[in-house]
């Protein structure tokens, strides 16, 4: 029994329902920043994720779970970002229609990215209540069964198979640090770590900019960012109410970090690990690398959450 | 018994010597590309190897080759590239000092790469002749051993370790794709597919602002590039005497690909599979795509042979 509404099995179920659709990601290791913070650090790569980010292992897990009454009509949602194209492909495979309604003024590579898939575009103006109205006449018109980006316990779930294989692979973390936006990811983490590697102290990492998790953290109630301001473009969404409780019972601290240190890690991890992070995707590290001091000789997982970036628009 | 001065046992040997010291690179998939060009691509990723290129399992295995007496004065190269890098950090694992001859208008990036490994740096003017006249005037001062950057039968060998990992993980490869610039690369992976795969059909890609080794292939002879021009800085040398016979006797074609198309792989390499490929290392796919054609259903290894790129220069 668990006092939250995700157990060990539910996180175990999602991952044997998602296990076909999507990639066991790798995990990295680097000398050159195991000598920067004299630390062992295993990076987890959501980046290589099937559509870019960890954002599948959630949406599939979500979609896996409707009964095929329910995918009849299709799955909708409304994101900018990597939820969408997350959504799309996992209806997609799981046979159903898609339909995202996206900001009119959302990146075309980014539009692209949802079409590749095969779902529908409804576009809308660029404010939280033009994406919700139009979303929920959507739902409405099409009997679409709504697939939410992080407030959501299948969604949870799915995320939470990330930390899971980071356990599954190294023993004895003893620091896992992972990006928080809407808490999606941070919550499945944070449950994984306790049924799976209670050992493990969880860090949250989130910009300055859209610190709404830290500041509900330390307040103990929701306390939503208005008008977030922060390249971390991924992050810039608040806490629900399903993802608040298990956070603010379960992280252990909840760091904040500038852009200018997003950037700073993020170039780093391009030259030195060759790989392509979104600055969302880097805020983990940056956040690890600000209180270096003590994760000395400790073995430390760092989720980098994703990889989409326009390279049209690179910050440096 | 073979006609070649690098046998199968060679290249067993290097393997086995250079094993604890260079990283069993990772082999990726992408359905992206295989779409593109409807057929099974392999991506041998020598960009996530230490120093960031192939180029440490060559020097690695020519300096563990020496014996302690030849070692005590340590060794020498002169490059103002992914070699420079890999001679200093195999030097530095081997216990051995390192002289590192590069021109002095080398990017401040790439002498920091070498100074990391613990390399002492001798800069000369940046011809050709000022690297040799340095380089010569050092062996005799320091009695080191000069590491070869790629004619040199250790060097072959230790290169040819990097196909023949492709061929123990994937079986019945129909094409491999690498690129050519001196031909180290090129020459050990035509020699591991002899041994370990004589079914696959080996591909040299190379730019055509360095187009010696298709001119030297169909002339039969070494046709040296006088001024190469191309963003694959990596490419830029011409064959030497003990690339070239392996190079005219076993590779299948040799295809040109213009910079404007391997800008348009590199770009497209980093957006989807989220890796950072430098220009010549991603000619290879650039030549498989212009090929594709004769591509489709087959099984395609393609190496990604370095990810060192100065990200204050990007052609996108």
């Amino acid at each position: 029994m668990s006092e939250f509404s995700i157990t060990q099995e539910d996180i175990e179920s999602a991952h044997q329902r998602i296990d076909k659709f999507v990639h066991r990601t790798p995990v990295m290791t680097s000398e050159f920043f195991n000598s920067l913070a004299d630390a062992h650090f295993f990076f987890k790569c959501e980046n290589l994720q099937k559509t870019g980010s960890f954002k599948i292992r959630g949406a599939t897990n979500a979609i896996r779970s409707l009964d095929p009454r329910q995918l009849k009509h299709g799955v909708a949602t409304h994101s900018s970002g990597n939820h969408a194209q997350a959504v799309a492909l996992a209806a997609n495979k799981a046979g159903s229609k898609a339909f995202v309604v996206m900001p009119e003024n959302s990146a075309q590579v980014k539009k692209e990215g949802v079409k590749t898939y095969g779902a529908k575009i409804i576009e809308c103006a660029p404010t939280l209540k033009a994406r919700e109205d139009t979303l929920r006449q959507l739902l409405r018109d099409t009997n679409a069964e709504f697939i939410p980006p992080f407030n959501d316990f299948r969604i949870i779930a799915g995320q939470a198979t990330c930390a899971k294989e980071i356990y599954e692979e190294i023993a004895e973390v003893d620091y896992l640090f992972a990006p928080v936006g809407g808490g999606g990811l941070l919550s499945g983490s944070l449950l994984s770590s306790l049924y799976f590697s209670p050992r493990t102290k969880v860090i949250a990492a989130e910009p300055e900019g859209a610190s709404d998790a830290f500041l509900s953290w330390k307040a103990g109630k929701i306390i939503p960012v208005e008008t977030p301001k922060t390249i971390a473009d991924g992050l810039r969404t608040s806490l629900g109410e399903k993802t608040f409780p298990i956070i603010h019972k379960l992280v252990h601290e909840i760091e904040l970090v500038s852009d200018m240190e997003i950037v700073k890690t993020m170039r780093m991890v391009w030259e030195r690990l060759k790989i392509v992070v979104e600055p969302s995707g880097v805020v983990s590290l940056a956040a690890a690398l600000k209180v270096k001091e003590k994760l000395k000789n400790k073995k430390v997982a760092i989720i980098f959450s994703g990889g989409n970036c326009d390279l049209s628009a690179l910050p440096f």
